[in-house]
């Protein structure tokens, strides 16, 4: 038996999972659902599946699981549609922009009991997971101190922060759910600082382009996340826990594995450049997580209270930037 | 000619910086002070030179500067005591744990034109200089955000730590100098959380030994401090410029520079224990820069005013830590 | 149009050929032979091609270009024929253990005009090419020494030792191979130099496990390998080019990049400890070298001339070390 | 009681061995000898010793050992004058350039039963040493490979090289002391190749500037050394030993420990790029332990023995490069 699935979004990370779903043994790529015909029909093509409509997809008996690859407004209504009909979902983070939608959502997932699992990759990266492997295995002791060096090589376009809810939301996310993750604990307190350093298009989009955040838990465990929209250097995703019998560090990727020496120095190549790039190995190990919960009925290692978690730190962020205080959240989410 | 040189102190600090000057081809050590007569003792068959008490050495026409090495609540006593003596005054970090006193001991340093330089070592590590001198270069662009890593070995004993003023002023206090010096610009708000994670004895002394620090300047450069009392791993001392241009970061250092491979994997040295042993060339250098200070008739690299700001910023993170929230600083000490 | 395939030899390596071929936009996979029948069905249920015999593939018409993954002294008379029905060979290395059937081999496919690779997976690595691309850009100068550390994690058994021709033939050729391309001239001395030091049964097999070289070209550039058929630490596959002008190094791969620091000190991970999981991207590009190379006519990458050579630097290491002398070899192959 | 010391000789080594004496609790520095005057009262001055004749000083009982830190030619005769007169002699390599002159003048200091110490700086590295203590350990198993990369920043002068004895003899043979030490047996064949790719005129003087060099034991230990006089990148001086249970590697030394990273990578500094520099730590540590010797009447660590073979070596691997063949040495010197 495999897992029949479709996808919906013939994007560039909707194409990426093509690959993983069509690359495992336990699942079949059955079909592709994507309003631009042109990006469909390549999918199709390639992999050897069908073209359909959503609703058809929803109905569909040869499919069991469907990957939700399209524009974040779309997400928590084809996650409700997909869960009523039993359908496995796997939605690519965030849920929703807001905070009470994504609440909503999660109740009719709740009810339906479909299971749902939110896209959060960098759990997946064979170095993040080896530093979790690391906190879990006790050789680090009690887990103090998190800490989140994570930039990107540019800022996206205008158009796109415009839509992105803001960089806590939409860039910072990923670092609360990596920070919750490794703490192993709810966060009670966020300390947020923005600024705009790079391009001041992004301040006038009300957003900023740089920022440090400080997470606590009630037992007084800290995460420090520093973030910025550019780092000509490549993309700088760097995590390190220090607990209370030694730390644990993830080095950054590099381009190539080589060194060039001479009179100006030693010369290492710059960072992998681009997420897909950086995160290939996280992406396909992350389908197969899904796949495997689906398959044997096991739980989804990220779940859509993960993704509910992660946007009320960032929600709490973006009032302490503001407010320049302290902000308290919910440590359940409710 | 040369800097006639006396040492108040004749501890540890009191001892590298006698080795210093005694090494220095411009300087030389004519006395020593210190109530512990073993120690004072020591030191002068050492380096034969003279043992004197203070006000003896204060009025003494062979004596040109005094290096402060005594208790932080002498300082400014004695930095007005040779003041007002005429002498060039090298002292310890902190002037003295209260801004006000500190504020009241820099105008006499400025009515009775003293030279007056403050022991921050780090700024004149080797590893340090060389980021600051990116910086400085232009290479690395504007300044965005500076990153500071900052972990002791482990806790002081409790009864340092009583009078220490706490882990902003006393350890905190050092990474608030390096972050004025490499963002080049004042600090405007300071943010901070602290914890108590490894021992509860420090609770008790109403101190903490884990904290985060965010300080951001007027247009809106931003540090990130990180800091832990205890790193099993031995003394983490990392620094790291964003600019727009580039990053520069100055990395650890090892007890020694070799690399074990084996089936467990690859083992580099733990880091350098303990400060005299991290910062050696710094302490050295220090002196060197104060006594060519002095013979020159230049101003001091570090100064009373870099003192004051650096507790400004300790006072406003002690603040921000305990009512949660953004603290605003004076950006002139005033 | 795409080149039709057939894989002669289901076993691991043309398992990998298998999935390169697959995933190839440019080849389609058509056949497979192997004379375990579970080890063909395996592979033809896997990517949906035909079992058919080597005879029988030979005649096929929609058969383009084989890939002979079949035991060592198959592979001469297998390119013979292959090459004499107009098919393009892509062969594992070596075509033979000796230097004369090798070169009748040649000749036959030189007098069809037939296509021929021959696997030397290291030059398609990342790190390999990107070095050998900086000695090609001229940033290094003018090529003085290669230097190659290459050591097996453990030695293959008994069986394996007995028919690889010895450790000069079956594991230095790679490096052979990898020092002709860096040091861009052909080699004129050999010397080198065997030990048993792992395994007393390798020296009953009258093989060596440990082993250096040094090579030199007519113009006095150098080249030194060192092997050794055990590291604990995994996989160490190292490489270096010292130029008039500058050094470029390829550094190991390790199994995951984090470091877990404590008061033992800092830990990476062993290396890859398996050379079908270090060169995994390096197989997959050298297959897409060949089907470009067929595709488009034009020359391979790696031919058969690179096999014969290396192989003459091989008989030349064995009698070096077992003479103790320089051993003069011919530059031309003939 | 402290050892009187006296430096024959006011140059470059004679001044940092002054530094390492006058620096030592358990030893003073009486007298200086030196036929250039300034050089030698710039010493006198700065350390309050006295200047006198060599032969004044062969009779002062106020010392009781000598540094000879003269040119190469007189260091057999001036062992043999201070052997006679019953004083510790530490000299730096080599004792004489011919072996048989090596071998007689360490008869006359076995019947003196004179303490003689050779200067082989590398084996009081820190790093060298902690690799060492690996090995001493047990930890690595049995010793197999050393791996020697040593490379200068650039050739000495013209001059220089013609009075050296040639690369093996000047340059290399530190390399065979290390490899030797970290061997833990004597040589029994050596295998060179020597080459002339940086400067035409090396040749013209009957040099190489470039060499690799395989050292095997009788048990089949081997070494390999690679040599070359211009490293642009800085004095590349690094060390591998592998064991049948791991590996153990000394890194070289960067100017300074900070890294840039920018479009166009991460850069690291140059290596130190001067051999004194390199080797501060080691001189001092070298200077330290023959005052210990002395004054504990122990054995130096390292001896004239060492000084012998490190020479036999090296005229073995003359032998070897200009006949293109394996030379056996004696393994007790002989």
């Amino acid at each position: 038996m495999t897992t029949g699935f479709a996808i919906l979004g013939a994007g560039r990370i909707g194409r990426t999972h093509a690959r993983a779903i069509a690359g495992s043994a336990r699942a079949r790529l059955v079909a592709i659902a994507d309003p631009v015909e042109a990006a469909a029909q390549e999918l199709a093509a390639q992999y050897g599946c069908d073209i359909r409509e959503i609703d058809e997809i929803a109905d569909s008996a040869d499919v069991d699981a469907v990957a939700i690859c399209t524009p974040t407004d779309t997400h928590a209504d084809l996650i409700e549609l997909f869960a009523r009909k039993g359908k496995a979902v796997f939605c690519e983070k965030p849920i929703d922009l807001s905070v009470d939608r994504v609440r909503d959502c999660l109740k009719v997932v709740d009810e339906t009991g479909a299971t749902l699992m939110v896209g959060f990759n960098r759990r997946f990266d064979p170095d993040f997971r080896a530093v979790k492997a690391e906190v879990d295995s006790g050789r680090l002791g009690e887990v103090e101190m998190v800490t989140i060096i994570s930039r990107d090589p540019g800022a996206p376009p205008a158009d796109y922060i415009k839509r992105s809810g803001g960089i806590f939301r939409d860039m910072t996310i990923h670092d609360f759910d990596v920070a919750r993750w490794l703490l192993g604990e709810e966060v009670e307190t966020v300390m947020a600082q923005g600024s705009v350093l790079t391009d001041p298009a992004i301040a006038d989009l009300g957003d900023y382009d740089s920022a440090n955040i400080i997470l606590r838990t009630a037992s007084g465990k800290q995460a420090i996340i520093t973030n910025s929209r550019r780092a000509t250097y490549g993309y700088d995703q760097r995590v390190e826990v220090l607990g209370s019998r030694g730390m644990a560090s993830a080095q950054n990727r590099h381009e190539v594995g080589i060194e060039i020496a001479g009179a100006g120095g030693f010369i290492r190549a710059p960072l992998l450049n681009f997420f897909m790039d950086r995160y290939t190995e996280a992406y396909a190990a992350e389908i197969d997580a899904f796949v495997a919960a689906v398959e044997d009925g096991t739980e989804t290692p990220t779940t859509g209270h993960d993704g509910l978690m992660a946007l009320i730190l960032a929600d709490a962020a973006v009032t302490s930037a503001k407010e320049g205080r302290a902000v308290r959240v919910s440590q359940t989410g409710d």
